[in-house]
């Protein structure tokens, strides 16, 4: 690698050594390349999603030439005016270009070019933006983090009209622009440029991608490898409570590649950050695949770019809202523009997958380049099919070796059952090992809370995260896991959390009607190990798949135990007596639980705690085994939010105390519905009969299920060989059961 | 009017002369008729909508036939398994016998025929239900009501296979089965029969349906005109606080008939027992129509049946779905198979209105007989049009003398603003004298919260009434309407509420941008005058039409007013600090106040209280002119409710003490949106600058509003002359106004 020795010698250089203005005659030719213009206007009016999004196109962009150029002085948070004005811009000159290179009208051009011309006016002497929250401000937004953006779409537009511009032009937009404002979100600003974080992949994406167009080999190094360490602190860490560099890392595009993705292509941070970060990753990639091929960046580290666009596409829920782990905002969706990209640059470059193409008709909308013009032409040719999600499991860390997300599918129904044992997931990761949330048709069953932050609408702390982020989201009671004593995994610290992460036990789905993952977690409360093993049973004599989980906790000295479930819905039934004080108490005063009312309290009436709720139209039962000192909770988010920053969600808590070694069973399953129309309930009622622990100890747990006809079936589990080999032997109620692997599942009577 | 002069002698003669068997050979003939049987079976295969819906009723009633025969002895509630399976039975029936008609095969009349001879077996030796909860127990279902429901659908069965049937076998039934049977819920429960209520409207028609498909004139006649009321107590209350009789009233069909229906077509509980009502209404008088044409059904009352079915569709949202105006379960929509009857047999009988085609088009299906084929063919032959909702004022009572109801409607953006000044509505009435709801796109924005009951489900109070209905829904302060020393209208008293009715002051809808409505109300509270005028105003300046509500109260004492809004969505933002105790306390011990939280309490910061929330993706402001001494309250349901029972929505409340004379002023916006897919949000803040009552005194009311442009506009309301022709003058801020009408808009500046 050929990198500069220190920030100072790179500041020296491009003090007295202003390069030339980049060469006129091949441009376009990082995104869209002079080759896929002529493709596209051969093609034009008879490809149907192409010319529609180039309808819109055209129309947005002629609206926005009509209504005249405004390049105000920052000095908004996101939701704003000058942020949203400085963002609408950048998106504008990225499709005014494509506009001007597909139709060959130079208003287009003049457009971009006159745009170009006002920000270099302004940005010399552009002071940084006069919002300090970030520990990384911009110019023209609050934090590098969006100036970053700007020039990832700047850097197109500037390559479709860069032949059009005389040289002295070129000349003075690198010169006062393009350099300075590259120089900004790297050299300037070390730490936000060399992490391993989706920031730097922006960063890196936007001077690689402006260095690629000027022909700038020092900008495409510095992007690609990063700038000199020097003595950087690695204690320091960013306003979201992530470190900025650890001890012996490597910065710059690839070393963002190779780390938080998995060799599997999961993305550390959870599909909502991937989701944001797929775009620059993905652009810059389809840039160098285009002007330096040699690197052969999507075959880079296995071809995990591409692998990573499907994993992104398989976190997605029936209707394509992505599953919100960690930081994850709820209604995100494949719809999203970034990932309109990387389908369809995962479609051109990653061998023409036509799985892809009806994710494409989906979005409705395809890139005005190579990319998009190839995915409306299959598209048109009729090779779109369906694209099917099945279960699936993906390795976290970027060897793979830090744990997992599996996502158990019962395709049919369109239930969903995602269960997380990653690492951490970086500044954004929240502390729930173990935990799960469950769906139904792109519903939520059982709920990951999400994130606690109304992304760009500034009325709500500017569009960014507000405390309760971190006093309840992270925190683990906000999630469908074990607490135990109250207190967060890890204690709730990143500087913990994120050495440790938790392991698969065993995933098998071969037999799809009974699809088991079992994961451990031996870190999150020093000497407690926990085991959760999750199935998803497809049985007669149940009109749904149902879910089973058992929570297996061992530990040498006793705790509280408190595992939640944040069931969406009314409550119908309970099968057990319970108070209700009103006004409501609050549950403690920290690590989440000064967020949660408590609205009702009992105790279990008999071996069994169940209770039923009505979730949009369909009705749901949870059925546990119980122990008699229990204590079930009714719980609602909300308490101690002064500014209405929480949803009044429900949860529905057992609780445990005095305990060392245990076990929780419990079944959920969907059953029946509600019609509003005709007034009609069916199925209203369990097919649960009875649920039972009928073995339990170190080395075997078995449960047993009885539905309404009597049937009996029992799940064993192996709890200390999960090879698939062993064959194991258990007796229970005086029955021999033998299974081979780590699991079997028996029709008892 | 011929009728027997008591039950006793009725009982007697039902005793000693059994009737003969009616005669076979010219059925069906009630609401399938021959000549639409050949109509049908000439058009078979030719009539999308028809031949669509016969393919569904044929794959139900063959798997019912499949299944077998179950007539099950009644034991459960609604929800509960042998209340559904009888409810099912009739559905099925009917259907089979139309299948019969239409198919001309005979399964489906040995079906029937089967089934009614299990009911025949059964019938004669059955107790009443062993549920007690009814005043009036049926014998197959726990209530009379759902037993009149039953022969309403099996007359029709009955029908289609009359002639199918030996003489022996019709007589076998006659005797056994139908005539008991119509004495059960007539002679036997005269409580029940001879109301003014939709429960004898269904008890009316089931008797009078029979009666034409035997060709009975006593039942007929007992069905038109009701059994005499002999010494019955007029003090007496149903389950729900309704009284069964007044003093003076009539009984039977035709008196249910003239008196819920006002002569606009509005029924007086509301659209939501309007839907249930119609379909005996219509059913019967479509029975009526073709047996005895003589009476002229159609035309009573100036034609009220098929006036009522246009006040019905138009009291619903965008989407369909019914305003739940009193005790309505949302979610009911015109989609019920009850409405489809009814835009069926309007269209037939109704001069066939091309809007009501697109309607059964939305419906999806039609009714299997004459009427349905009559839609069936017209829109095959491509004559539906769109069925328009426009703005509306219904008035209420059998003159129409008993104030109204109105919704004002900005169609191109989907606004619904719907006022409430009606009669109390009888027993499903709530006490919520000048409310309103409002509606975009068919979401709530400010909610009416309608009733609390799950109906059918047999999970929450066997699917019945909940206790909160009574102590929540029904009470004042659970609307979005004037609650005075935080006591309900009327004291929420039945006998004081149903003897009075607010009053329309004005209507006016002729100009598009403006329209306002006015009405009074001086009983709810003795000793004060309560006058509400809500205009919806689309005016330059302004995203979308925005509802400026100015309520004026008036007393000669002083009082404690709580005039709530119950918004949809979680709180943006405010102008003013509020306090936010946690956990919440509880608002008060009763009148509806018990199942309030207090979330939050602040003061007005300046002359304007404003606050903004985020439902749906969409952003509203309230703005209100603020008294100093104004306590803002946040407010959440859900106190004091150990069942779960009740949503737990938000509400705000301004809360203005020690007043006799004021006046609350408030404007609520709808503006902007949020999309989660691409994470913008657009005009999310209000456009209201400044808001100011710039005269009020007992004649004139004059409110401003100015925008963000500066220009400010001025409505002036005439307070004590509403006449058309009257000319106004007002000098506001040293300027003239002059307007003739109730009502004058203003360019101020």
């Amino acid at each position: 690698m050929n990198r500069p020795t220190s920030i100072a010698s790179l500041l020296f250089c491009l003090a007295v050594l202003p390069p030339a203005a980049s060469q006129a005659g091949d441009h376009p030719k990082v995104i869209l390349t002079q080759d896929g213009v002529q493709k596209i206007r051969a093609a034009l009016g008879s490809v149907p999603l192409f010319d529609q999004t180039l309808a819109r196109a055209k129309a947005e962009v002629d609206a926005e030439i009509e209504a005249g150029i405004d390049t105000p002085i920052p000095k908004d948070y996101s939701g704003g005016y000058t942020h949203e004005r400085h963002k609408r811009n950048f998106f504008v000159m990225q499709k005014a270009g494509a506009l001007y290179q597909i139709l060959d009208d130079e208003k287009y051009a003049r457009y971009v070019r006159d745009m170009l011309f006002q920000y270099e006016a302004m940005y010399k002497d552009l002071p940084v933006h006069p919002k300090t929250r970030s520990y990384a401000r911009g110019k023209l937004f609050w934090q590098c983090l969006n100036d970053a953006n700007w020039l990832v779409y700047t850097s197109q537009a500037y390559d479709a009209i860069h032949d059009y511009l005389s040289a002295k032009d070129r000349q003075r937009l690198e010169d006062n622009l393009f350099r300075p404002f590259a120089d900004h979100i790297s050299v300037v600003n070390p730490r936000f440029f060399n992490r391993v974080h989706n920031h730097s992949t922006w960063a890196t994406a936007a001077v690689g991608m402006i260095g690629l167009v000027m022909g700038d080999d020092e900008l495409i190094e510095r992007a690609l490898y990063g700038i000199p360490f020097g003595e950087l602190d690695t204690t320091a860490k960013d306003d979201d409570g992530g470190f900025f560099f650890v001890e012996g890392q490597e910065a710059g595009f690839l070393a963002n590649l190779a780390e938080p993705f998995s060799p599997d292509g999961y993305y550390t941070e959870g599909p909502y950050y991937q989701r944001y970060a797929m775009y620059p990753f993905l652009i810059f990639a389809q840039g160098l695949h285009n002007a330096k091929p040699e690197l052969e960046v999507f075959q880079q580290q296995d071809g995990v770019l591409l692998k990573a666009v499907d994993a992104l596409l398989n976190l997605s829920d029936a209707r394509g809202d992505f599953f919100p782990l960690n930081d994850g905002q709820k209604g995100m969706s494949y719809n999203n523009s970034g990932v309109v990209s990387a389908v369809n640059i995962a479609f051109l470059y990653g061998g023409g997958n036509p799985g892809l193409l009806s994710i494409a008709q989906e979005q409705g909308q395809v890139l005005l380049d190579d990319a998009g013009i190839a995915v409306a032409l299959a598209i048109r040719d009729g090779r779109a099919k369906p694209y099917e999600k099945k279960s699936v499991k993906y390795s976290d860390g970027p060897k793979g070796m830090q744990g997992g997300v599996a996502v158990l599918r019962a395709p049919g129904d369109e239930i969903e059952l995602v269960f997380k044992y990653t690492a951490q997931g970086l500044s954004h990761g929240h502390y729930d090992k173990l935990s799960f949330s469950l769906h139904e048709k792109g519903d939520e069953v059982l709920q990951d809370y999400g994130l606690v932050r109304f992304v760009n609408i500034e009325q709500k702390g500017g569009g960014n995260y507000l405390p309760e982020n971190t006093t309840w989201a992270k925190q683990t009671i906000a999630h469908n896991t074990l607490t135990q004593n109250a207190t967060s995994h890890f204690q709730g610290k990143y500087e913990i959390g994120s050495q440790h992460h938790s392991d698969l036990y065993f995933y098998d789905d071969s037999n799809p009607d009974v699809q088991v993952v079992s994961a451990t977690d031996s870190n999150a409360y020093p000497g407690t190990v926990m085991q959760r093993t999750m199935a998803l049973i497809s049985q007669e004599g149940f009109e749904k798949p149902f879910v089973l989980d058992i929570f297996k906790v061992s530990s040498a000295s006793t705790h509280q135990y408190d595992l939640p479930y944040y069931y969406m819905g009314q409550v119908m039934q309970t099968n057990f007596e319970y108070d209700s004080p009103s006004p409501p108490g609050v549950l403690g005063s920290q690590n989440g639980y000064q967020h949660l009312l408590l609205e009702g309290k009992g105790v279990p009436a008999s071996g069994i705690s169940r209770f039923s709720w009505m979730g949009d139209r369909r009705f749901y039962t949870l059925t546990s085994v119980a122990d008699d000192a229990d204590q079930l909770l009714f719980t609602r988010i909300g308490a101690n939010d002064p500014d209405f920053n929480l949803r009044r969600d429900a949860g529905f808590l057992i609780r445990r105390n005095d305990v060392g070694n245990t076990l929780f069973a419990t079944v959920v399953e969907s059953h029946g519905g509600y019609d509003p129309v005709s007034e009609s309930a069916t199925n209203s009622n369990s097919f649960i009969l009875a649920l039972g622990v009928v073995h339990d100890d170190e080395d075997y747990t078995a449960v047993s299920i009885e539905d309404l006809d009597g049937q009996v079936r029992i799940l064993a589990l192996s709890n200390s060989d999960a090879s698939a080999s062993t064959t194991h032997k258990l007796k229970v109620d005086g029955k021999a059961l033998s299974w081979t692997g780590p699991y079997g599942y028996f029709e008892a009577k």
